[in-house]
This record gives C-alpha cells, sequence and structure tokens, in this order.
C-alpha cells in the first residue's frame, strides 16, 4: 500500500479522504489545499494524516493523487504533477463535475497523461468544505469514468476500485455522453432551480415563506447550492447547457399554449407522460 | 360532541378522519364516497365508522361535514347540503387547493352559506386513495381559511380548532392572496416539474436514469402526483396560473441571455441571490 496524495480538501476531497482511511486503501494520506487553512482543518478533523507544504516530495511519495479542485483549475494541476512525476508511476484522477473542459485544456498543452483518469462522482452537497466532509458521500452514488483514448486501461482499472471502495456505482461512458448528460439531468435543474428562487423571492412577491410547502421546498433545494462553484460549473459546460436550454425552453412554451388556450384534456395527456416517466425514474 | 361526516374519503378526507379519531374531536365518523368502494376500503381500514348511503340522513345527523372531493365538485357539495340543512346548526368546510373558482361557483347560485368555512390543507402526497391516509399527514402543514362577509366566526373558530386538532398551523388570508400565493409556490413549480420530466424522457434522450442524482430526484418529485388531479388544480386556478407563468418564464427567459452571451459575472450575482433567497425560505 502506497500514500495518497489529495488536493483541494474541501467537501469532495476531504470525503473521499475519509472513505479511502475507512476502507483501509492507503498506508497514509496526505492533503494539500490551495488555501492552507482549509488544508488545516481537513486534517485537524482528522480526514488527512499530514498538511503538505512540500508539492513535489509529495507527488513522488504518492501511490495515487486525487485532483478535487474547482474544475477550471484541473489541468493546470494535471501539467504540475507531470513536471513532478518523471517516470514513476503513478495514478492520478479528478472529481470534476464537467469533462470535456478538462481534456481539451489539456490537449492544449500535448497529450493527455496515461496515467491521468478522469472521473466525476455525482455526489455533494449544500454544506461545503471539510467540515461538512462524510464517508459515506459517495455510497449509492454513480462515479463516472471517461477514459481518453491514451489512458492506461491498468489505472482506470485502479480508479475504478478505489471509488467502489467508497460505495459507489462505478460507470465508464464517453466524455461528450456524461456532458450532455450532466447538463440535462443536473446543469439545467440547478439553473431552473435557482431561477425560480429569484422569480418566488421577488419584491413585492408576496410572503412565499408562509405558501412553502414540502413540494417547494424540494423542488428548490437545489437551489441552495453555492453560486460561485455553479458558475464555474455552467461556464465549463456551456455549450451543453445552452442546448438543453433551448430544448427545454420549446417544451415549455408548449406547456405555455396549452395553457392559454385552455387545452386541458391536452394538458392533462401531457401530465399523465410525465407522471409516467417519472414513476419509470423512481424505478430505475 | 357530535358527528363528524367526511364527504370524500381518499388521502385527505380519510387522514383528516384518521386525526379526528386519535384526537377524540367527534363522537363517530360518518364516510361517503361517490365512488362506494373507496368509502368501504376507508370503513375496512378504520378510517371512518360507517359508510353512508343515506346523504341526507347523514349530514341532518352531523356537527361538522368536511368535503374532500376535486375543487371543481365542492360547489355542488355545499349546495346540496344545504338543501339537506334546513334551520339546523353545521359547520362545513373543504379542502380544496383553490378557493375563488369554489366562492365563484357558489355565488352564481346565491349567497355564500353562512356555516361554510372554506379551507386548504397544504399537505399531500404522490400516493392517492384510503389506502394511503396518514393521521399525521396535515402536522406541521399549513391549512389556509379564506371567511367570506358572510361566514359565521362561531363557524371559523371551530373548523380552526379542528383544524389545529391535527397538527396543522392554521392561517386566516383572502382568496385572491390564497390563490395567487398557491399558483407561484405550488402550481407553477408543479407544471415545471412535469415538463422538465416529459423533456428528460423524450424519446432519444438518452439514459436518464443513469445520470439521475439526488438533486434531480428531489426536483422532479412533485412530476409524480396525480395528473388528472393537477388538470383540475390548474384549470380551477387558471388565470393566477398564467399570470405566474408569464413572469417567470421572463426571469428565465433572462438567464438564456446570460447563458448564450457568456455573461458569466452576471449570472453568478443571478445564481448568488438566488441561493441567498433559498436559504432564507429554509430558516423561515
Amino acid at each position: 500500500m502506497g500514500r495518497l496524495l489529495v488536493i483541494g480538501t474541501g467537501l469532495i476531497g476531504g470525503s473521499f479522504a475519509l472513505a479511502m482511511r475507512n476502507a483501509g486503501c492507503f498506508a497514509g494520506i496526505d492533503g494539500h489545499d490551495s488555501d492552507h487553512m482549509v488544508a488545516e482543518t481537513a486534517r485537524r478533523l482528522g480526514l488527512i494524516d499530514s498538511v503538505v507544504t512540500d508539492l513535489r516530495g509529495a507527488v513522488e511519495a504518492a501511490e495515487a493523487v486525487l485532483i478535487a479542485v474547482p474544475t477550471s483549475a484541473i489541468a493546470t494541476v494535471v501539467r504540475q504533477i507531470e513536471s513532478f512525476v518523471g517516470r514513476r508511476t503513478v495514478t492520478v484522477f479528478d472529481t470534476g463535475s464537467t469533462k470535456a473542459s478538462v481534456i481539451e485544456a489539456l490537449r492544449r498543452r500535448g497529450a493527455v497523461p496515461p496515467w491521468f483518469v478522469p472521473s466525476h462522482p455525482m455526489a455533494g452537497s449544500e454544506r461545503q468544505g471539510p467540515e461538512a466532509a462524510d464517508a459515506e458521500l459517495f455510497r449509492g452514488r454513480r462515479v463516472f469514468v471517461t477514459p481518453q483514448p491514451e489512458t492506461a486501461r491498468a489505472a482506470v482499472e485502479q480508479v475504478r476500485r478505489w471509488w467502489a471502495a467508497t460505495g459507489a456505482d462505478v460507470v465508464e461512458t464517453s466524455v461528450q455522453i456524461h456532458d450532455e448528460m450532466v447538463a440535462l439531468t443536473s446543469h439545467l435543474p440547478h439553473l431552473i432551480a435557482f431561477a425560480f428562487m429569484n422569480w418566488v423571492a421577488r419584491p413585492h412577491g408576496g410572503d412565499a415563506a408562509l405558501f412553502a410547502g414540502p413540494g417547494l421546498l424540494d423542488f428548490t433545494r437545489i437551489a441552495g447550492s453555492d453560486a460561485s462553484m455553479w458558475r464555474g460549473i455552467i461556464a465549463e459546460n456551456h455549450s451543453a447547457v445552452l442546448s438543453q436550454y433551448d430544448g427545454w425552453t420549446e417544451v415549455f412554451a408548449t406547456v405555455g399554449t396549452l395553457l392559454r388556450e385552455s387545452r386541458f384534456d391536452e394538458l392533462e395527456t401531457f401530465l399523465a407522460a410525465a407522471q409516467d416517466a417519472r414513476a419509470r425514474l423512481s424505478d430505475a
């Protein structure tokens, strides 16, 4: 067993570290964060064993490196690790919510290293930082792995095993399918929920809290997510999000037409199809 | 203590009957349903003591009548009760999700009876029927009461006490505010969630279930609601829903503009306002 280095010791990095500690996958866990206090907090909470100041030394000592930083910074960290790795064997993987932007940023500066396995755990929380870390955060969640043609198969298998050890359900897919589907099932719903909260909370909009039932609270829960993080995700997956936005807006406009023209029979047929689709989603 | 008559022994009527039984508010509970099997099931499950076949006799014997039928049928039931009541004192209240349509339908056929207290418990479930009844369904939920100028104050106070005995938080408001606010906080979110499920489940939309995280499941949970019931609610509250639809569509269009023009700083400001609004909603 070697050492794990976690770069970015917030909610996701900290939760992975904790899950690996519980699963006993590594001899020790080092952590680094661009905000030194975040890494110190992670150490104090027992998520990592030590805070890394010498990144080169830590990479040289590591069997695995998890990059759990904002998506826009991932390619830079991969290139930095590359400069430290030399001919050593190391397995590096990330947690970025979008994959094409990372791969494109890497390709702008050469080939994708064979030891780098792009991955994305579909898990999170409205809470942030190492204080919110949870060893069970990934249990029962999907983790997508999107290997490139140059990715070493052994590295992919290794990364799949580590994610599986967190209790996650690991699925391999392509970068394109991944980014389109998360734009549909995650990024667009976040945009709608954020916008809906602004509509509900508009000035003179009335006392919405008085009229808020459990349905509204569930519907808008994801609007409690971190605005800065979501700006990043949406910017990184811009074209896929825009395409989903346009398609969805067209569907919703047909609802407006049915409503305006009091075509309630057709509206009911539309609602019934949605009710069935939601039942299938629950069953799946 | 007198008897309670529940007209409509499905989820809402059955849950109220059960809560009243637990609270010991009535000497006995009779039930009637246009679908006789539904009333029989409610009796078999112990929600009501007896199934009413002679509605006139049951109304004459009742201290209170709860009308828990689809909103479009409420006014007709109120007038039917009126024809049985004569000069007796009875307190009648309903559970309709919209209030203006009920009051307007009543006023088309004369004054609103002083013993009728319009009310709306903001509670429900994706599950339907007496089998889904739950004595705790209303606990911690809001119940809105919208008395009319002719409503007897003693009847309002009595209905407030019964709802309070279910554990609900009873609030008096006007019909207009009620209908506008539920269009905003409940009816429009349902329309969006239903439409979103149809967008997700469209042909060639990809394997959405594979990419569905807990965020999507919460966001679309209300799309699992009964399509026929929601067609009714939306038709009954048509003008308020349409007005909310139009206002919301305009807000969402501005998101589209920010997205299309890559104005990510403004987008982040917009998301941050929503994040704050959602935090305030949770705190309230």
